[in-house]
């Protein structure tokens, strides 16, 4: 069993977050530079993250469909702001095949006519496919989405925060009318909010990019902002109104209820496998991963301390008198290899959340580690004392706390109830966490100041402006990382240029 | 709305295929060559493929993971079968960015030291990382399964059964010894046979490929062949058992328990977006597809038969009462957008499948044809004389038979019933269309005239070698599908060499 040490958190924050996640088995670097493999463990959150985020999708009148990972070269070119925005990123195909060169060595052959992109991001393909699909006004809505794989050339690339390649959803919807496209971008920003509070116990400040900041060829993007242990911000996801920009690009044309021609409205929306990034720095903490119940692969890990000298039927009689307390009725056990002796039970098949018992021949203390570096909500040791007391000790990972609790007050309300309490408790503590992370600054120097000394969001009066904003990312690395919908009426000064604004926004560091 | 005919199949099968879909809405060519838009009609179809073939893989001690899409040129050629079974069919990365060359157009800059393929498998960058991650007896087994798309050049491409990108899930997993590794992957043979079997309703036959047929860089390859509506097989699914191949060419090694180094066995198996090609294929007539209940997105389609002049007050009472004796008290209810008037109602939590109601302002026959043409599993009409009765035409889409119902026998248990009807109904035809195509061949003569005259499946002793069954193949187009798991213990001679042999294989033309 390994059990390397987690750096803490004050000593060096980059690496413990690396700690953190090799510890937790959630996923390392590939030899595939700026790629990375998600172990399964890892992989199992996101497999938690798209089942819920897809139904909110499907829910909303969505259908889920696959448009080809190349993508033309020319297509890309079609949208100018597009191509200039991706074109310094992308992995290019150009042959067809590997074929013996001189020395016998591979070498690619059967070169491409046109070169293809892997694709950064779908507007393209999905909008020349969106063009053939829509004739009249009731062609519309189309409400689409795809799961899929992206690639964008990183060289600063940092496990699930960014990567070369990494895994996404991207919503594509196209509209009659400006307004509808319009309130469908925000509607999906609300859904991605409610998400990552109700999920990810992640709060997140919704609000619109500057000009600067907005997607490669989108009207406005809208975002919802996170804010990390270390102070730093992180965009969680993006929702883009793209105007007519795509359906003039890919001449997506439909005849209106006057006959008339109209180019049509879209947008596109998304988030990433960086949400588990996210999930691991909003939470964690120097013993290791801490998991929302609502996302865990596993609920509970029962672990029984077992003594190699004593007989272990008294244990293995409570365990299973417990498992029946908890578990439903028809709970499926996964298949365990002679070797493995952890057992898994499935304790609800909409979500393949687990209970876990670790029958292992560890040390007690190496097994406990075990669970509690994997950020497991609920931790239920069984020793000798216990089974004497029909008894056992309830940890949560949340906050480290614990309590011996009668084997017969363990029942499947108890379960869902302390799941809830865990999962509010984090959210709680995440949202004092930003309230009290949130400072005004009333002129540059302040803003400054704060960046320096505090870290966290800075909220000010500030007109957007690409130039100064510019010089502001020189000067103190913070970018405005929006423009929260929830705007003062007032009237103030811009702390750069000192001119008379309502526009507030919020400054920060970020990921 | 669309009414575009479909081919009758005994006019032309093939644009019979391609016209079922494009009818149904499942697919269709992409400006990529080779690589197709899969539409949402058929991407659910995916999904309740997914949805019940991950249960089985992750229930059978399975983990979900993600390794990079991009492989390394020089890791393709450490297996030799390996690389020569996929060089000539892979798309080349190249190149890390797009820039204005000469005349201002966008080419491929920032060359890579060394090019990178897009995975057409993933077993060498899967055991790459395996190789650091075992290092003793106490590492193993690894199982693990992968859902991603792949890439293989194909030229001459037929959507979902041939395509130059698909979706599939990829097992890869490393044993201790090869009698572990061995039933890995005959288990997961049965898996992929049980799943074809209870959810597409496709009988498939197990058996082992040639090797010549076989994986390239496996010891065995083993297989399950369907057998399609116009005779031709195909290959539904694949399970390799790679030996020590794999784990030589990757240095997996682990510490035995006799602590002396051993070389570790591996499996991978595999099964794709092909399958719904099987599907089509298999069950679709001449007025469309036909869905097996069990992966159908929709249960039933309720065409309200509305007419135009009368009050539908009374038609959509009576609606309102058949779904809620059907749907469960807390059905979801799909947003539905203001144009479209298709409810959409979640019958099953679990796979998403949905009850729909056609509100539509259109000719009867049209909203029939619609969902007929779908391949929707039941269709419930409800016009003015069914109100009058409180009755309504049920229809069946599998064996197109209908009968009067009264709305108040219609229950979730006679819902459940049908479905399970339906199903059991689809694969019996099929089995019986398999087994009443499976013909004896006693010489080559015998076997070329079956195969020309009839078709289907041809059984005979037939000892394999590559350059016989390249002949046979030039000669007859026909291969060696398998050699089918139920052997007669009887001899007999080869059909080509007229050898005394106990190997009884089926030859068939295939997809
Ligand atoms: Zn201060
Ligand atoms: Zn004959």
């Amino acid at each position: 069993m390994s059990n390397q040490k987690i750096t803490p958190r004050k000593q060096n924050y980059a690496q413990w977050y690396q700690d953190v996640i090799q510890s937790a088995g959630l996923a390392e670097h590939s030899p595939v530079r700026g790629c990375m493999v998600i172990r399964p463990e890892g992989y199992a959150i996101w497999e938690a993250i798209q089942r819920d985020l897809d139904l909110r999708i499907k829910r909303s009148g969505h259908m889920n469909a696959y448009f080809p990972m190349l993508i033309p070269q020319s297509f890309l070119a079609k949208e100018a702001q597009h191509v200039e925005g991706f074109a310094m990123e992308c992995a290019v195909v150009t042959h067809s095949k590997l074929e013996n060169g001189h020395d016998n060595q591979l070498e690619p052959g059967g070169p491409l006519e046109e070169p293809m992109v892997i694709r950064p991001t779908s507007e393209t393909i999905v909008n020349h496919m969106f063009s053939q699909w829509v004739q009249s006004y009731r062609d519309l809505p189309i409400l689409m989405n795809q799961w899929c794989n992206v690639m964008r050339w990183e060289m600063r690339t940092r496990l699930f925060l960014r990567t070369a390649e990494f895994l996404w959803q991207e919503g594509h919807t196209v509209h009659e009318t400006r307004k509808e496209a319009e309130s469908e971008t925000l509607r999906m920003l609300d859904t991605y909010a409610d998400f990552c509070e109700q999920m990810l116990a992640i709060p997140v400040i919704k609000g619109r990019k500057t000009n600067k900041e907005k997607f490669a060829g989108a009207v406005h993007t809208y975002s919802i902002e996170a804010l990390l242990q270390d102070g730093k911000a992180l965009q969680a996801g993006t929702s883009h109104f793209l105007g007519q920009n795509f359906s003039k690009g890919f001449d997506i044309q439909y005849l209106g209820r006057d006959q008339k021609l109209e180019y049509a409205w879209t947008t596109s929306w998304g988030v990433s496998t960086r949400l588990i990034g996210a999930l691991i720095m909003m939470h964690s903490d120097d013993k290791g991963l801490v998991l929302p119940p609502a996302v865990a692969p596993q609920a509970i890990a029962i672990v029984p301390i077992l003594n190699k000298k004593q007989d272990d039927t008294d244990i293995r009689t409570l365990i299973d008198q417990l498992l029946k307390r908890l578990l439903p009725e028809k709970a499926i056990k996964i298949a365990s290899t002679d070797r493995d002796s952890i057992e898994k039970y499935i304790i609800n098949e909409n979500t393949n959340q687990q209970i876990v018992v670790d029958w292992r021949k560890y040390r007690p203390g190496d097994k406990r580690y075990h669970w509690e570096k994997r950020g497991v909500p609920l931790r239920i040791e069984i020793g000798p004392r216990e089974v004497a007391a029909r008894s056992c000790m309830v940890k949560r990972r949340c906050d480290n706390t614990q309590a011996s609790m009668q084997i017969d007050d363990l029942t499947p309300d108890w379960l869902r109830d302390q799941l809830a309490s865990i999962q509010k408790t984090m959210l709680d503590k995440a949202s004092q966490f930003m309230q009290s992370n949130i400072r005004h600054a009333n002129s540059y120097d302040e803003l400054k100041h704060i960046l320096k000394e505090h870290g966290g969001l800075v909220r000010c009066f500030f007109e957007p402006n690409d130039e100064i904003e510019k010089k502001i990312q020189e000067e103190t690395k913070a970018a405005v990382r929006n423009i929260p919908f929830d705007q003062n009426t007032s009237i103030g000064r811009c702390i750069y240029t000192n001119m008379e604004t309502s526009t507030e926004v919020l400054f920060a560091l970020a990921y």
